[in-house]
């Protein structure tokens, strides 16, 4: 038996479900559209006993996205391309802020505030969270075949955003502009 | 209080050793020579909780490295640059090989036997995995201050790999030949 899917990368592609080997070619994995970004998740909970999971986003310059937490849930950015800037409020209340480029590292430990906002067009970011958040994406968006970006891009109602933060424990923090 | 460290990247650099924020630069990290490779560990089990942990390797072209398995231990390959061409035994001792460029991902869950053969210079790849085996390689290798890779390889006595890997769980089988 083999770990190949043949049709890698279909809306109703999904994960192996369960800790079996596997490829993904570039660009591979359940894709999804959110706001600006195209996401693609590599690896789920499922695949990891609950572990962590492993993601790419791509996305273009734009604006910071809305400061959020997750109380759960621990999260790295890695920047394979492009730049990004990270703030992150550490538990004093103090503001750590930082310009991320290609080869740099940022962790968000559990519970913290953070917000990024993309710089450079064709910024693609690595992440890997605790297992589980990885489809927080694809349920506040939509899964998609496309390979790019989303144009427009895809706007959830705010209904669809809160009930996705909902399930995906992710707590937004509207009142908390963290990079003015 | 901010996450800087003035030292990053000594030999005596440690990771926060607790879920906080922070930022890496590229190439910095806790660095450490395995063999022909540079190891840079960017997170721990100390920082999330024991999930996961997260490393950076960069190889030159060589030979596959030993077979090995890890009982508890998942494992991702991303391939940042370069190309690695990996081996994974599935459960019915079935074969898998896949050439990895750029992009491309791999995943090896835990027991599986599996190896790797970096196939171009100046290869850089990504890992995460399991809790705690992140610091596998500078156990079984030595922490260095340097950002470039061993020259000469700097190779571990029998006894000392051993024991690295009694640590961490991690079982060489030199007697199955994956890249054959």
């Amino acid at each position: 038996m083999t770990a190949e899917f043949a049709k890698a990368g279909a809306e109703d592609f999904t994960l192996p479900g369960r800790p079996l080997p596997f490829f993904l070619p570039a660009g591979e994995g359940e894709r999804a559209h959110l706001f600006d970004s195209l996401v693609t998740v590599l690896l789920s909970k499922d695949e990891t006993e609950g572990q962590f999971g492993v993601f790419t986003l791509a996305a273009p310059r734009g604006e910071a996205i809305p400061t959020h937490t997750h109380a759960d849930v621990h999260e790295i950015f890695f920047v394979l391309g492009g730049r990004a800037r990270v703030w992150i409020q550490d538990a004093e209340g103090e503001r750590l802020e930082r310009l991320l480029g290609p080869g740099d590292f940022g962790y968000v430990p559990a519970g913290l505030p953070h917000s990024f906002r993309v710089e450079a067009d064709d910024t693609r970011i690595l992440g890997v969270c605790t297992g589980g958040f990885e489809r927080f994406f694809a349920a506040a968006g939509t899964r998609t075949d496309s390979r790019g970006l989303p144009r427009p891009p895809h706007v959830p109602s705010a209904e669809h955003l809160a009930a996705a933060g909902r399930e995906f424990g992710n707590e937004f923090r509207f009142d908390l502009r963290l990079d003015g």
